[in-house]
């Protein structure tokens, strides 16, 4: 009825009574609010998280993202972020909580657990996170852990494109890299060739090393060949040391060292906030062991594994973009890096002729 | 029944379906689903935040505070405070909304306004903020704009003991400030006097001063010299200058200045969390003015005083423990400060017998 | 020497002698390190925001600003605000310090004062600031608290063209404002007029409004008409109420209203960052403010006025890119909006043709 | 000088011509400067870091902690802790660097690195870490890495007392664990036995449980019982489990069992802030691990081994206070407490007579 939608205030727009009736504590102890409160915010906040997911991974499922797109797509992406970062201070929270307060209502959980948190686990999975990424707990995987329906539900989760494999092929179709007679790969193997070169000249030059000192240089030198010889040759993919398909990890690279091109500045801020997502979500996983060790000392686990040693293994384990923080590895400071021909920058610019004329 | 207790789990317990169904947004615009989760989240916050205050005025309704719970009463300000900081960071979340953005759903709220939020309504007036301490907007009062079940609500709140009441009560009872021979307020009017008289000869003997500056200085101590007459003589309280009441201010200051002994470390701790709140709440309602310009511009408003403007004004004025802001002016340097008797210090010490002895 | 280069260590990198030399507390009280330390790293992070800030302005005093700089613009701005944020943070460490413990040292000063903080001038004034901008303190320019040579470094400065004049220029040079036939200024003109057409005759028609309602949805409408009409036909201009050029608002607003085009992402992240430090910059004004009233209370003043109400004065006052939050109320929302013609979409895409094909 | 004195000025007080002419970047590359400026705030915070610590040190040296010492002792370390908290963030703003520019002077540093901040390791060993806590970076002791000079520093540094071992002896020293009739040890063994042997009647008891759960549930219960017995019975401090020696981790259970009794307040807040100093190192430790990864990918290791793999290493095993983390393990709730007897709790109150009368 109009009249209704007319007369909407604030609290019947916010749906406070039934958000506000929502907390049932079931001890007695002040502090339980306190705990409901803070998992039920973080829980509003995955809502919102998965739901820039879902437009995010909406944009990317097109055959193709259109370039006024890409701003959605950063800005949402760092909207994402900022969540997560305010989630990871919320735990500081939490830790206004003693210990000793913390028992006095700890036994009301019995069986229930972060670890059943849905919503966090698509969040996971839509970012692309997979069953072999993860650490398993007590050696049983988690979905051990949930009800028959949840396990659907993951399941379910499971099949579609998570937006790590968005990305790969997005990636994969840059139409840069390799452009009428530039190729981008082959300019870039030369390039790291002669740098090389270039620093083992200079060190065998070098007069104020130790003999000692050279050596390792050398050394340092012929691992970093190795690491690149792997990469271009393509063994690396064939070893499995990548996630991203070749063709990404050169498109990847070529942003990451291009960043500057008109046309290459969304998909850089794209990167990045991937990047800051994964440090992010590494990071409430490092906050939330430290947490859990501050209130239960070694009390959670059983058989030796503490739920700490567990939770800290998964900072590093269940990492979804890793790959591109490896990218790294790969750049060559911009003065070895091989120059763009005009006419490749001419056609990474603007149609109303700005750059390149 | 007993078994369902048991079996309890996370969805359950946190009230998830009800919880993640409360979302409402009447648009289609993407980002009215963070407006709705930003005030969600600030509502559950300020219920927590409710919470906590009262816990600590149930402990302050006592005849006597106990000791022991004096660390209650100071951890839980201090967990509001940072609830409120928490939420103050918030704000930068609503701020990745661009105005266009907001523009595409504006239109849903009609007459609904965060005005209307009644937890923050009753948090103000549980801390302490008075009708006559608010700005009035458009030259009404706020309550003019709530529905008369709030407006109801709202005179309940009133006519109890705000935290700031029971405070002053609390402090105007503290039994050191005059104490067998000892006279906190005798002994410090004669130091204040030394030192200001100390301060004028130097300033007379000062030969690297102009006359001017001289005469300046002069000027200045005159004035201090006065607010300090205003303080002694209780003309400051006739003019109503202070909310505190006089036995109040005696108490606090005797508080800030003798911080370090045993017995007024905790009640230290109360007053700077007091200080704390008042403060983040005040910038709370800074960033939520800025915020408003940023979405808003001049919109809001009418009759030429934007919605900004208003809540800017609201910033300095709507503040409940000023008084204790103020207390630093007359606040003289540990050097020139009256040294306490041995028997008030050991008074103030543990009975086991560490200090003093 | 090559040799000396080589074996260049932390310590000497980063010069850790002299700069951990050079605290020099007069006092022998234990807090004034704090104040000491506080205040350099405020001025090392100075430093790097002025660094910042000239980078950004030597970019844009060419004559043409390339568009593979945007980014390094932005980055830059957005580097800037990142740091004074976490300046604003850092006023919680001094609040750590205690008044009583302030009161100790307090008497070293004398007449230095942060007032004399060449660095921070010198940004203000590059940002945009100008002595008009200013609230005076004690009736007098600030300028008359500097040192001759500081007063002369402050002429000098204020001679070159601030950031905020360099803004405006390149806001007034954006190309697609008009455009072969489309001319963005007259087609929001109409968009503007059918809008509140629409609003007028939605609130004739609306029976779920009282008389009264009624017409002060009227009045409101009509006080939106005239602020768009003083806009239009210039009126608002020629009484000042800009500070920006008219072409540059126009500009601006194009840009903030049409965000998504590939040629406007980056100019409206440059306007987004700027109105981000002048959102920071206020709030720094902010806290510094409160933290002032708290260590001091009324004492710093004289003749009434308070160190703490002439800092409050300031945040709302000196404000350099006030205009930016002032379109917001220029803005109508998205389904209102004039269609960019697909000539003059076409031509903000980029050129390898992605959008409108 | 006395005129000299007088006449001191904002930029002499803080050295700033010193200060500000101590950035020697190497390299042209714009992004020096902020490297520069990051860690030059680093060392002035690690600088005040350790000022509060020696004062901590200072006051703990004493043969007795006076009472009115503890609330300073408390204050420091809480600072201690927000600055570090302070850097933490600021490694966000070393992160608007992109690996790109990074690479633009990395050349620069040679052998030069962190590894040689001499403050950050007086830091770590001030505070009580000790060279069999530190992981092995490539097999060899950090030290090797450092100047003849800079070792000596370290061992003269080693020789004192750290904070550990001050606070390990202040806790064996706490008079209240056994007073009189009572003693908390023994009581608290009973309370243990009881409350275990409770809950596996309660699981015995429980028909809902599945045979397999009750037997979880009874291989939990006698884990929990060996911790304890191998706590109680002094095995676990004979196989080296514990750093604090027997008596302090009694008393610092004692502590944080009874924490709200007046004379306990005090302590309790010290074990805190020293559990978040080490939280907050230890997050310091991750988060430039991360940063490290993102910059340089795998470079800067060699034989396989990573950067960033050893410095995730470092922020699990170079801890100092996790035995007061451990403590968690070993308390029981409120309920199962022995009840202090009134005389006890009369000792632990304050002499003016306020509680338990």
């Amino acid at each position: 009825m109009a009249k209704k939608e007319k007369d909407i205030d604030y609290k019947t727009y916010l749906q406070l009574p039934t958000l506000l009736g929502a907390q049932k504590p079931i001890s007695a102890a002040h502090d339980e609010m306190l705990f409901v409160i803070v998992h039920q915010t973080y829980e509003l906040w995955f809502k919102q998280v998965l739901f820039e997911v879902a437009r995010v991974q909406k944009l990317f499922a097109r055959k193709r993202v259109a370039d006024s797109d890409l701003r959605i797509i950063s800005e949402a992406l760092a909207r994402v972020d900022a969540i997560l970062k305010h989630l990871v201070r919320q735990v500081d929270l939490l830790e206004t909580m003693t210990p000793l307060d913390f028992l006095d209502f700890r036994h009301v959980f019995r069986s229930a657990s972060g670890f059943q948190s849905m919503q966090f686990r698509a969040l996971e999975i839509s970012l692309g996170l997979r069953e072999e990424d993860r650490v398993s707990y007590d050696g049983k995987a988690y979905t051990s852990y949930l009800s028959k329906e949840d396990q659907k539900t993951i399941g379910r989760l499971e099949k579609g494109d998570s937006l790590f494999e968005q990305v790969d092929k997005w990636l994969a179709r840059t139409p840069f890299v390799s452009m009428g007679k530039f190729d981008f790969w082959r300019a870039y193997g030369r390039a790291v060739t002669a740098m090389l070169k270039g620093d083992r000249k200079a060190a065998a030059a070098d007069k104020t090393l130790t003999q000692a000192a050279r050596q390792m240089t050398f050394v340092r030198i012929d691992n970093v060949q190795k690491q690149f010889d792997a990469l271009f040759d393509g063994s690396a993919h064939k070893k499995s040391l990548w996630r991203l398909s070749n063709k990404a990890v050169k498109a990847a690279l070529f942003i990451m060292l291009y960043l500057d091109q008109s046309v290459l500045q969304a998909p850089f801020k794209i990167l990045g906030a991937l990047m800051d997502i994964d440090e992010t979500m590494t990071l409430w996983r490092y906050r939330h062991a430290q947490m859990v060790q501050r209130m239960l000392g070694m009390k959670m686990g059983s058989g030796g594994s503490s739920g700490h040693d567990y939770l800290v293994a998964t900072t590093e384990k269940n990492r979804v973009f890793k790959d591109f923080f490896a990218l790294s590895t790969f750049m060559i400071p911009r003065s070895a890096l091989p120059q763009l021909p005009a006419e490749v920058k001419k056609k990474m610019g603007f149609r109303y002729g700005s750059d390149g004329e």
